[in-house]
């Protein structure tokens, strides 16, 4: 085994702080053993049986926990003291890796370095020539920020369980530490309260998480190097309180379940007692349920018009000289903090929590902008980013991968303030998401937020993520996440019965296609969507990132980069468009006998007249034949109006850049028609 | 809701005894409620809630558990008493259905006939031009055969309990109502037994079920309508027991656990009377763990040797005039009957079992022949049928369809003497088999055999056939089964890091080709391979019975039945073939990167070499020039050789049939060249 590998790229991700190749490889087979030596915890005999199945899963390979080999084991882990009962953030995450043809030593100083380098080591099994092995190399590993971390709604759409663990599956391998869970929404009110048990059996549609279960994922987090951050949004996005207990409310009730989406009315009284005596022992509760040191208590979209009409409130106010609802919102705020003080926590919320007077300890979760989250430091708060990277708005890998905690204004900031911004964390908010297509919607594209939050500063070649990205998709699926195989039951679902030439063309339509981004699904729905509206449609079907369209558009600059002269990519090109181009027509019997297909209709007339357009420009290419400005014109405005057509479907088609290079390549002046 | 339905096929499976259509159909929407009435029972609830579970699967629509329309339900289930408490062959499983647009009512005599009658009505689900919808119709519906079972060998590769589940939720959805599990083996002994713990604990590599967890299964194929009848082979088949408890072998050890696969020389010292004490005991244990009332004791390919070799054995024999091996293990069988009998359990036994003098009351299990349970029947023998449904072989579904319990020398049994013949099981021997790839071996065709125990005998209709088990495999998939899914796992195995095109090269050949049949595996081995053997080659990510295959017949038979004159059908058989001759070229890349790619060269090779030989004769037809005698042979020879080189991957090209009509065809005198 003595590959001439120290020139291939390795597929890790995220990327090591420094890695030093070396000539070799260890091979790994059916006799690969783990060994622990130093500090010794039962998590880090289970981080070891995992490994043993993930390189089972891996490779194929029948290992046996009970190999008893002789001589050294395969992989040496020496860690050297425990990390702290309940992790905090800021422990030491590091790890060194080191690996040689005669086996490979991983040392940690506790054992969260120790399951971050076991990561590193799966990431580094690769199929070669002559079996599995490990390249030779050097690696000494730190994160770059302490909190990392994946935010998951299960108040909008409840998420199984299994689910929950499966993503956090999902950030272990990308090592991320924090696993913030948004427990209760306007919608749904998710996890057992033994205290006030109204909140749980009347606010969830008997969907809600019980303690023993919620137990049960926080030692599944702990046992992967996880936190588990619990939310409870108050004052506002509470209606799923109410129902059980409308007298925290401000306003009459009787309150009910709400199925819509949006900010609603519904928001806690401040300025009862009763509430606080409420809260009071509802977190105490929860700070035993939740042993994490932070304690999320949401604090956004508070509308504030329970309040302008309850007269008692106002009062309240008036007596107190609270001028306005921000500052009602700040009182309220302090009050709870206080109590999660009081309870041993600290307290986090999201931007709004941050109003003038309120105590230091509190971390400022920046949802409006990296510019809130600067300016928070510069007044002394910590923070932590989820501006720039909400999963659910589909943006792609490449531009949440821009984001930087400390990019934009907070660049500016001194050692110091810097030192506040603990990192950030990806939110999957649900209102189009539910545990069929949530791993979709997170993975892979998480993976490339987790490596900004772990990675150097200078870490910013795109295409080596994507490449790097498109291993660990894979990677992710063998721990049981389901972002890429959903979507073949979803289409099965959509095509009853079919022939293999119609699901082809479904499946091309499928994946040629990404769901609208930001809020325009919102705006476009039509009949206001409700949590009980079925998501299942081509829009919920859809990867946020098409995969083909990335790689198309690749094509389309390679060509154009050869003065549209290469005829191998020309008729890659030609052939990718001529595919689409037929979708439509294949999809019309399938489309007569199921309403799913049958709505997808102007979204694949538009991919399939659009593309036509687009092999009309190829041809002008080819032919030599520049299109006039008026013809250029007349296209583009095309694509355009095929762009609004397939947003009927709420869908988007995201090749149509490359399309319209295509036709500007085509078009008298253009630089690929003047070279003819 | 009004479609002209009536005439468009129902994608039941199996088929039920007797259907009426009517004009309409139900509405499925989010309003879907279930009513039952009559007797109730909690495994009637649990029904109810799968149902519910498996329309939202089916459907993606949002059905609360917690609807509480008025009105009446959708489907109201009316059942007349409870069955028994320990289910046995020969209840009553009947039911009727009847669905009309304004509703629809099952009626069955028991929750047996109940819970079969639920899978019917979920089957009869489809989607429409307008939302999903139930046909109206009229069923009344009966199983032909009162045993209909799947026999899991989870003895030679262990079978995780989420796979053992799985599999039980699939025999549920076609109706099939025992499961067989093979417990012990040489490779393994996979039960715990508390009284003989050495059995487990040195038997099975750390690999075998609790008992908490075997209770757990039997109460989860009970809620389903399912028994389970635990096998313990004796006495050859068990080298595992012997690993802890070497003083029931006739050998003298020691022993340790076997990895290899075939008949091997341990066996019980059947004339010691320990033997007969441990067995007391030990099945005295199980016959309390599993409540069916029948009990499998193997009793198959004993050779003898290790009896032969004992002198004590010998002088047994010889003082209690037991002439042979033969009539030795009739001996031991006998005893161990007794003891069977004794814990108020029936024997099964496979036909080795059935010797002179045995008693009527054991259960013949006929692996040999349906000959000699035939002949078991004439002697009053209860029995099963298995051979011709071993699954691990590959048969197409077509082939085990074929296979009737009562067919053969049994079609001329009296009444009375098929009344002996209780049905069938189907068995998937684990040699090749892991949890991986199990799935694979079992669905979709399972459902055919399924299909000939449930169905009536004149229920012969291979297209038919067919036809809904392309439908019933999705269905298959919505219940968690992977035998769709597995293979692009397996595959990306393989490949590491790929390009999309390398990838659908893969895929591609992968579904063109299927494992070796029979036992042709095993002697095509080389090595002899071990229950430690890696299966991550292409051999164990083929499907059993390829799709693509038996599509691409059907359409050169339909070319030639157009005496190859159809211009469509042509078109799209050169683009097949033409996909096909170029897959050795694109793997050539993956193959230089990746071993287990490498080692598919001969497949990939004779695929794409195939695959020209058939263009040619393509060619040749559509040339009108046909292929002279020499050529033909000389092609033809080419086709075997290749299918000879295929075979060193243990792999077979079940398109070869068709690519030879081709050349037929393409010859002077064949049928398509002689009328150009």
């Amino acid at each position: 085994m003595a590959h001439a590998q120290a020139d291939t790229p390795l597929n890790i991700m995220p990327l090591p702080a420094k890695v030093e190749r070396a000539d070799g490889s260890l091979k790994i087979d059916a006799n690969f053993r783990i060994a622990f030596a130093g500090y010794r915890e039962p998590r880090l005999e289970h981080a070891g049986l995992r490994l043993e199945r993930q390189i089972q899963r891996q490779t194929g390979l029948v290992i046996l926990h009970t190999n008893k080999s002789v001589g050294p084991a395969t992989l040496e882990v020496a860690t050297d003291h425990e990390s702290k009962a309940v992790q905090e953030p800021g422990e030491d995450e590091s790890y060194s890796l080191d690996v040689s043809s005669s086996g490979a030593k991983l040392h940690a100083a506790n054992p969260l370095g120790t399951l971050h380098g076991l990561q590193t080591f799966l990431q580094l099994i690769a199929i070669e020539p002559d079996g599995f092995s490990v390249p030779a190399l050097h690696i000494e590993d730190r994160p770059r920020f302490p909190w990392r971390g994946l935010m998951i709604d299960s108040g909008r759409h409840f998420i199984p369980l299994d689910v929950i663990k499966h993503n956090l599956d999902g950030m272990e391998a990308v090592k991320m530490n924090v696993f913030h869970w948004h427990l209760s929404e306007n919608q749904g009110f998710r996890a057992e309260s033994r205290k006030f048990p109204k909140l749980h059996e009347q606010g969830s549609d008997g969907q809600f998480y019980t303690q023993e279960e919620i137990r049960d994922v926080v030692e599944f987090a702990r046992d992967r190097g996880i936190r588990v951050v619990p939310e409870f949004d108050m004052p506002g996005h509470s209606t799923a309180w109410f129902v059980g207990y409308p007298e925290l409310a401000s306003g009459t009730g009787p309150y009910a379940i709400e199925h819509l989406w949006g900010v609603f009315d519904p928001a806690m009284d401040p300025t009862d007692e009763k509430t606080y005596k409420f809260l009071n022992e509802f977190i105490g509760e929860m700070a035993r349920l939740f042993p994490d040191q932070f304690f999320h208590i949401g604090g956004d979209e508070v509308n504030g018009k329970e309040w302008g009409a309850n007269s008692k409130i106002q009062a309240f106010m008036k007596a107190h000289h609270i001028k306005n609802n921000a500052e009602l919102q700040a009182y309220f705020s302090g009050r709870v903090q206080d109590l999660v003080n009081k309870h041993k926590k600290t307290p986090v919320g999201w931007d709004e929590v941050l109003v003038p007077g309120v105590p230091k300890t509190i971390v400022i979760q920046s949802w409006r902008g990296v510019d809130s989250l600067a300016a928070a430091a510069k007044l002394g708060y910590r923070g932590i980013l989820s501006n720039g990277y909400y999963l659910d708005l589909g943006w792609s890998a490449a531009r949440h991968y821009a984001m930087d905690p400390l990019g934009g204004p907070a660049a500016t900031l001194t050692p110091e303030q810097k030192q506040l911004i603990l990192g950030g964390e990806s939110c999957i908010w649900s209102e189009y998401v539910n545990a069929e297509n949530i791993d979709s919607r997170i993975w892979p594209r998480n993976a490339a937020i987790a490596e900004r939050l772990w990675s150097p500063e200078g870490t910013t070649d795109v295409a080596s993520m994507y490449a790097r990205m498109d291993t660990e998709t894979t990677r992710l699926e063998w721990l049981g996440l389901t972002h890429g195989s959903f979507q073949r039951t979803m289409l099965q679902r959509f095509a009853g019965s079919w022939s293999p030439a119609e699901f082809d063309a479904l499946r091309t339509l499928a994946q040629a296609l990404e769901h609208e981004k930001d809020y325009a699904r919102e705006a476009s729905a039509g009949t206001p969507p409700t949590n009980l509206t079925p998501l299942n449609r081509l829009v919920d079907a859809v990867y946020p990132e098409s995969d083909v369209s990335r790689r198309f558009s690749l094509l389309v600059d390679q060509f154009a980069a050869s003065s549209c002269k290469d005829p191998a990519v020309a008729a890659e090109i030609r052939a990718q468009l001529a595919e689409w181009a037929t979708i439509d027509d294949r999809l019309q019997a399938l489309a007569q006998r199921s309403h799913l297909v049958k709505e997808t209709a102007p979204a694949s007339g538009a991919l399939s007249h659009s593309a036509k357009i687009a092999l009309d420009a190829l041809d002008a290419i080819g032919k030599g034949a520049p299109l006039s400005d008026d013809q250029r014109k007349a296209q583009t405005s095309s694509l355009n109006a095929l762009e609004q057509q397939a947003h009927k479907s709420q869908l988007t088609m995201p090749e149509l850049p490359a399309f319209q290079k295509l036709i500007e390549a085509a078009s008298a002046g253009g630089s690929c028609a003047t070279q003819k």
